[in-house]
């Protein structure tokens, strides 16, 4: 049988029909719109979902159930989307609402759960029973897995992994803490360290590399570490170092066969990964050890909540 | 039937009789002696339980079982304890040796996650089926319960929650790295921050309470806060905002349903947990959804790792 596997996000809804070794053989996708019903935004999902099923040129009848990604609070239990910012779901009962409209068994998850678990399944942990995943980007998210399995908490709220606190009183966070791991290693963060770099030192490359400054992206003070700029090499193993700080942490936590590291500031690959592993090597508290968890990207990139999600069917 | 639960500590090896519902029915002692083998060291544990089980009277055919609390790294899979600190045990098959010694099954666990499991079994985790559990002694020990189980991680070192960092490049830790939860929360962390506030402050009411500085402890300063002393509450409160700082991370991680807390320091009762839960409920990334993680008191005190260790039988 086939599965499909819908990743609801800010900006498209995509949908995969995904076979049963992880494979997306269609793919839909529609715009998010978020100034509609909740009502509405299910059947876009409903129709994403079909244009995977007609791309990949199947019947309808093999497909066997739907698994749904959301960005924020899910009840996967109850198949309730409790509050999602950028979403119309209010305690809406998402599954019940897709399975009426599709007539196959629906489930949800959490995105950055259900992209755990997509890598647990087809990427970066595979195989490993105890694994943790997470992402940088606008914000930093989290993805516990626990024997196979997502681990989320009696809520179902937790592996917020962005707000671990690693600055007592330091930066002030989007959710009202102040020092949150986010508030340092998100994508959104370099930015600030980077344009603060650049205000101190108004000879930096990264001025250049910007265009005087109106276009500073997660891979401004990379590119001008690479150029030979010295604030721009301050601004990386700084940022590098707050990474390294939630990695020790959780690594001292969970001791997970896996921490895979997500989100598009992956693409610096070795850059990035050889100078974090070496912090988080000399953070273990066991490093005595002869096991120690590894270090490693995510695999999957964008189709991690697509392949996670069309693999729920598995947790029931 | 009845199992013996051993808790060998850095002062004692303190041994138990359990009954099934978690009773300890007779009890036995053996100075520890760091200064010995690790042989030798075995054999006071096996002369521990025989205490314990002739003070409760029982015939040794109706104890069913051994299981031991060692602080340390352990194998529970092996039963072996690969380090402890102060313990003359390196790569030692505990658990082979003490079988060979008592004709029972011996099952051996790190110390904390053995108290963490005596506190699920019998205390103030009964019946929870995600549970933490963080201990405020020399150190700070952590153990996690997961479904009902010790979580540990794929190396059994994990759980190491007095190693989570807090204040990036802060305090020394003993680990090494700068900055972890016990350099803040530890009792010992508190006596630091105790001394150096009375250094600054030679009017305090601190002075009087510690014999003139030569008697600080864990109290000095939450009994000047009781006598109106402003330095003292000035240390108690940022004292518990660390504290808070570490539980703020541990909740958006775990959402589990208890957190309990241990150690000495609990004996100041509601003073320590009422801003505690105040401040942790702040912190909460979910602190809009209505289940929300228990702050609380761990119950059983020093008999957590004997009723723990009693009860590994149970994880086999």
């Amino acid at each position: 049988m086939l599965h499909l596997g819908i990743d609801v996000g800010g900006t498209n809804i995509a949908a995969g029909v995904v076979t049963e070794d992880h494979q997306i053989i269609g793919r839909g996708k529609i715009k998010t719109n978020r100034d509609q019903t909740a009502e509405a935004t299910v059947l876009d999902m409903a129709k994403a979902a079909r244009l995977a099923a007609a791309d990949a040129g199947v019947d309808w009848a093999q497909i066997a159930d739907v698994g749904v990604a959301v960005p924020g609070s899910v009840d996967p239990e109850q198949g309730i989307v409790s509050y999602a910012n950028n979403l119309p779901f209010r305690n809406t009962p998402v599954a019940a609402l897709l399975q009426a409209e599709l007539g196959k068994p629906c489930y949800l998850e959490n995105d950055a759960n259900a992209a755990a678990y997509g890598e647990l399944l087809a990427g970066a942990g595979k195989g490993a029973k105890n694994f943790v995943m997470i992402t940088l980007g606008t914000g930093v998210g989290g993805g516990v897995i626990i024997d196979g399995r997502i681990y989320s908490g009696f809520n179902h709220a937790g592996a917020e992994l962005g707000h671990m606190i690693i600055v007592k009183d330091g930066e002030p966070c989007s959710c009202g803490v102040r020092g949150c791991l986010e508030a340092y290693a998100s994508a959104s963060a370099l930015i600030r360290q980077t344009k603060a770099a650049m205000d101190a030192d108004p000879a930096s490359a990264m001025w250049a590399l910007s265009e005087g400054g109106a276009r500073v992206s997660g891979r401004t003070a990379f590119d001008a570490m690479r150029a030979g700029d010295a604030a721009g090499k301050r601004v990386v193993d700084a940022y590098i170092d707050y990474i390294a700080c939630g990695l020790i942490s959780l690594v001292n936590i969970f001791q997970p066969e896996f921490i895979a590291i997500g989100g598009g500031i992956c693409n610096e690959g070795e850059t990035l990964m050889a100078p974090l592993r070496q912090a988080v090597a000399a953070g273990d508290y066991n490093k005595d050890l002869p096991k120690h968890t590894r270090i490693c990207r995510a695999d999957l990139g964008n189709d991690a909540g697509i392949i996670g999600g069309a693999g729920l069917y598995r947790l029931v």
